[in-house]
C-alpha cells in the first residue's frame, strides 16, 4: 500500500487514449502540429483569459524555464523554505537562471507571507553590490498541502508588483488546490496577479506532461529559445500536447484531484491530533513518533520519513488512483 | 506526401503498448522503477558489454548531457561543421557544459576525418591561453545520411586517445547506420572506441525515448546530477524505459530502420546523378535545382530545402511509417 | 573624516615602490615573471608550510575562484547569513561556480556554529534532488568585526572533514584578525583545517592585490583555468605580485592592521553599551539611534547605516590610514 | 633582446605619476570616485561623442563583458579565425555570455569581410533551433597586425545594421591602428558605426587599464551587475580609472604607439619578402624558415612562433619601450 507520491501513480486511460488518438498520420515536429498549435486556445478558455502556453515534459523544466525567464542571472528568486524548487531539483533554477540567489523564507503551513518577504526584499537594495529581486515563486498547493486562498495571493501580488517582482507559481498540484478552494482555475491565477504557472498534470494522471503557462504576454520573451536550448523542446510535440488537452478537456484534471483530495481528507480526520498542517489538497503530514511509523510499515504502509532524522513525523500523499481499500486500511490504521 | 523528417512520424505499436503494459500500479518514481532498472541490462546486452544507460525524452538533452560529463567548461568539443549539436541545438552543448567551445570542421559527406581533426586538436596546445581539447562527437548514421565504417571510427577514436580526448557519438540515427552497415551495434560504438553513445530512438519509432549509454564507465560520474538539474529526469520515469525496453526487445528498431533505409535506397536510386550524397540510412540529398522543386511541391510533395537560399537542393527522409504508395510516387517523380 | 570603509583608503607607500621598483625592463607576461614566480615561495614561508598562492586584482574574484574550484554546480556552500560572498558580490559566487546554492546560516557576531551548520548539511542528503554539500565559507575577521579562535576554527573544519566539505576562507581582513589574535598566520588557517583562503592585501594597504592560497595543494586542480577564462589573469602579473611581496615582506600587513585595529578599539572603547558586536578587528558596530547618528553627521563624520532602515545602527570602519586626530574626534563624539 | 609581446613591456613613467597623484585622501570605493567619474567626459572628449565608458582590470574581462552585454546565450558571435576571443582567452566570452557560440571566419590579413559575414548570418534563420546571430566582433588593430580602413569598417557595420547585428572591436591595440592610419579614433569607432569597444592601455604604456566604451548607450543596460558579479569592479577603482585619464589626457596613447609602430615598420622593411602581412600597426609576421629562426635565437632575439609547428613563420611585437639599439639589431640581422 503506497503513498509515497502522487509521482508514483499510472496516467489516466483518458491520458493513454489521447496519446493513441493523435498517433495518426506524420505531422510537423517541434510544436508545429495541430494538437500543440490548440494549447494557447484550449488552456486560455480553461483558465479564463488569453494565455501563451508551452508544453514539457516534467515539472522542473516548467519551473526552471520560467525562472530563468523572469529573473536575470543576478535576481534574487524569493520561496518558502521548503519550495520544491529550493529543495528538490538539485539546484536547477539556478542552472537554468545562470546563477540566480534562491532566498528561503520561513512561514506556517507552507505558505509565505507578505511581512517576510518584504524584509526579504529590503535586503536588496538597487545596486550592483546586491543581487536584484526579480521572483516570488509561490507553491500552489503548498508543499505541506494547504492553498493559498485568493485573497492571499491578491495580497502578495500586490506587494510583488509595488516591488517589481514577477509572480510565478509552482502548480505541481494545482488541480488539487483549485478543487480544494472550489474556485475557477482564473481566481488564483491571473486574477490574483500570478504573471506565470507551472500547470502540472504528470501528478494527477498524465504520462509526462507540465504546462508553462504565461498570463503576462510580455513576459514569453525568449522562453522558447531557451525551452529549445536546455533540450526540452520534445519533436514529437504532439503526444505531450495531446496529454494536456485531454486533463483539461475531458476533466481528468477535476476528477483525479477530488478523489485524491478526498482521500486526503479522510486520512487526515483519522489522524486527528497528530495533523501537522491543515489538509487542504492531497497530502497529509503527521506527528507519529518513530514507534508508531515502525508499526505501520510493519503492517504494509509505504510512506515517506518528514522533517529531521528522529523527528518522528510522516508524510502520506494519496494519489488518483490509490484504492479505496488501502486508504480505508491506513485510515483504520491512524485512528 | 511528407518527407520532411523521421520525427514526423507516429510512433509504433509495439511501443505504445509497452507504454500501456507499464501503466499498471505504483510503482517508485524518479528511476527506481523495474523498467528503469532493466535498463542497464537489457542495452548492455544489445550492445555485447557492460553498460551504464539513462533513459530522456529528447535527443538534444543526451547529447548536452553526454558533452558535459566529458568537457570541462574550458573544453573544445570537435565535431562536423553539418553536426547537429553545432547546427540544430541553438546552443545547447554550451549552455549544459558552462560554455565549451564547438569546433566545426569539414569533412565530405558529413564525416570527420582524421587529418581535420589532428589539424584542429593542434591548435588548442596545452595552457590556459585556449580552449582545452576534451570531445570528438561523431553523427553515426551522419547529418548527410551516410555511415562511418567501423575502420574509419576505429581510426578516429585512436587518434582521439592518443590525444586525451573522449569520444562521443550522436546516435539519433545509429538503428538506420547498424541496418546498412549489417553489423552488430557492438561493431560502430564500443569495439570502435566510443565512449558514451546518445542511443536515439524517437525518430525509429518511439514516443519520446532516448538513452544515453556509457561503455566507459568511469565517465558517468556526475551525469545523474546533471539530469536532475537540467529538468531531464523524469519523475514517471517507467514509461521512458519501457519504450526503450520494447525498442531493442521487439525488434522494432531493426524493422523500423530497415524499412526506412530501404525506401531511402530506392529514392536514391531513383535520383541517379543528382544524389549529392552515398545513400547509407533514411535520408537522401539531391541537386534539382528551383524549378524542379518547386513542381515537385505542386505535385504534393513536401520536404525541406537543403543548403544556401538558391542551391536548388533537397533533403529527403523517410520515416519507417512511410505510405508505401507515396514513396513509389516520389521515385517516379526524381527518375 | 571618513569611516565608510577600509578600502576608500590609500595605497601604502611601500607598496607604490614595490610596483615601481617591479617596473624595470622586459618580463614574460601572465605570471610567468620572477615576480609572480616567487609567490608560492614567499607566501609559503608566512604561512609556515608549502602553499600554491595565485595572484588577483579583487577580493570578490578570489572568493568566487576558490568556490567554483571547491564546488560543482549542484553544490551547496555554506556560510555566514552576513558573509560577503551571499550579501555584497551580486551573485558572483554562483556565476563562478555555475550555479551552486549558497545556504546562509544565521549566527551570532557573525560566526557559524557547528550546530547549525550541522543541521544545514542533513537537510541536503546524497541523492539527485538536492544540491549536494560542498563547501563551508568562514570569515576571517567577519563581516561584523570579530575572529574565529583557532580551537573554533578547529571544529568545523573537524565537522566539515567529517561530511565531506571543504573549508574556505575569506581573508578580506585575515591581517587584522591575525593581529588581533596574535597568532602565527598558520594558525587560524592550514593547522586550524583551511583548504583555501582568500588572503586580502587591498584594504590593508595595497593597491588592487589579493590572492587565492591554497594549502590543500590538491585542490588547485583547474584554478588556472577558471582564472584565465574569467579575465582574472593579469598579462602584466607582476605588478599585482609585487604588491603582496611587499605585502608580506616589508611587514606592511601587521603594521598597518595593527594601527587600525588599535583604533577600532579606541572606538569601540568610547561605545561603551552602546557596541553591538566585540571589536576584534578594524570594524566598530554600534547602537545610536536615528537621532544620535544625524547629530554625527552633522558634525562631519561619515559612516554607513547598518541593518534594516529603522534600526538605528552604524558602522565605522578604520582604515590603516585614517588620521589620528579624526579617531580622536570621533571617539570623543561617541563617549 | 625580447620581441615577444607588448605587454612583456613596462608602464610608461605617466602612468605611474598618475597613480601616485590618486593616491591621495580617503575617496568612496567601488567607482564614485572622482576619477572613475571623470571617465565619461574624458573618453568623451576623446573620441567626439557622448560615451559610457568603465574601467577593467583586463582584456580578457573588456571583450567578454562587452559581448556578454551584446549576445544573449543563444547567439553567435562572428569574429576572424584568429581573433584573441577565440583563440587567446580559453572560452571567456563563452563563460560570460552563458554559452554563445562564436562562429570563427576566415580573412586575409586577419580582417573579416562582409561577403564571409553574411554566407555565415545566413545559416543562422531566426527560429528556436540554431543560435541567433547577435554580434560581430572585430579587432582593431587586427591579430596579423593590420588594421581596418573607416571604410572597411563601415561596410561591415552595415552589414551588420541590416542583419540586427551589434558591432564590437577588440581595441587592445586600438592606439596603434589609430595613430597608423592618422585618424581622429572616432572615425575608425562610432562614426564608423561601432557600437562598443574594448579600449586597452594595458600593451601600450598602461599598468593594468582598459575600458569598454559605449558609444551606443542604450546597450549599457546590465553592465554593471554582470561586471561586479564577475569580480571586475575594483574596490580602489581610481587606481585604474587615473590610469587611464593620464594614458588619454598626457598623450602617452599616441606617443608610445608611435613609437612602437615605427620600430615595426623599420622591422618590416628590413623584412622585405619574408613578411607574411602589411606592418600597420606594432607586430611584423615574416616567413623565416627554421633555420634561420634559430640563427635569430642563436643571436639573442626573443619572440614566438607563429602558425602551425613546422610552419617556420614568427611574431616579432614591438613595444612601446622597445630599446632602439635591440630594434636596428633585429632589422640588421633580418635584412
Amino acid at each position: 500500500m503506497r503513498f509515497y507520491s502522487d509521482n508514483t501513480a499510472t496516467a489516466a486511460p483518458e491520458i493513454l487514449a489521447a496519446i493513441a488518438e493523435a498517433n495518426q498520420g506524420h505531422t510537423i515536429a517541434y510544436g508545429d502540429d495541430p494538437w500543440t498549435q490548440r494549447l494557447d486556445e484550449v488552456l486560455g478558455k480553461f483558465f479564463g483569459t488569453r494565455v501563451r502556453a508551452f508544453a514539457l515534459a516534467t515539472g522542473t523544466a516548467a519551473n526552471s524555464l520560467s525562472l530563468a525567464t523572469l529573473s536575470p542571472p543576478w535576481g534574487a528568486i524569493y520561496a518558502h523554505e521548503e519550495a520544491h524548487i529550493g529543495v528538490d531539483e538539485c539546484g536547477a533554477p539556478q542552472f537554468f537562471t545562470g546563477g540566480a540567489q534562491l532566498v528561503s523564507l520561513p512561514g506556517e503551513h507552507g505558505k509565505l507571507t507578505c511581512e517576510t518577504l518584504r524584509a526579504a526584499v529590503d535586503k536588496h537594495p538597487a545596486n550592483v553590490h546586491t543581487v536584484q529581486p526579480a521572483v516570488v515563486s509561490l507553491s500552489q498547493a503548498t508543499e505541506l498541502g494547504t492553498a493559498y486562498r485568493p485573497a492571499e495571493l491578491t495580497a502578495i501580488s500586490k506587494l510583488a508588483r509595488e516591488r517589481g517582482l514577477k509572480l510565478h507559481m509552482d502548480g505541481a498540484r494545482f488541480a488539487n488546490a483549485c478543487v480544494f478552494l472550489d474556485c475557477h482555475p482564473g481566481d488564483v491565477t491571473w486574477r490574483a496577479g500570478v504573471d506565470v504557472l507551472s500547470f502540472g498534470a504528470t501528478k494527477n494522471g498524465a504520462l509526462a506532461a507540465e504546462a508553462v503557462v504565461f498570463f503576462n504576454l510580455e513576459l514569453v520573451r525568449d522562453f522558447e529559445f531557451r525551452r529549445k536550448r536546455a533540450g526540452h523542446l520534445l519533436s514529437k510535440s504532439r503526444f505531450v500536447a495531446a496529454q494536456l488537452l485531454a486533463y483539461v478537456e475531458t476533466g481528468v484534471w477535476q476528477r483525479n484531484a477530488r478523489r485524491a483530495n478526498d482521500f486526503a481528507r479522510r486520512i487526515g480526520q483519522a489522524a486527528g491530533t497528530a495533523l501537522l498542517h491543515p489538509v487542504e489538497a492531497n497530502e497529509v503530514f503527521v506527528h507519529l513518533g518513530d514507534e508508531r511509523k515502525a508499526q505501520l510499515r510493519n503492517a504494509g504502509f509505504e510512506f515517506y520519513d518528514w522533517g529531521p532524522q528522529t523527528s518522528g513525523e510522516a508524510r502520506f500523499v494519496m494519489s488518483w488512483d490509490q484504492r479505496e481499500q488501502d486508504v480505508t486500511a491506513l485510515a483504520g490504521a491512524l485512528a
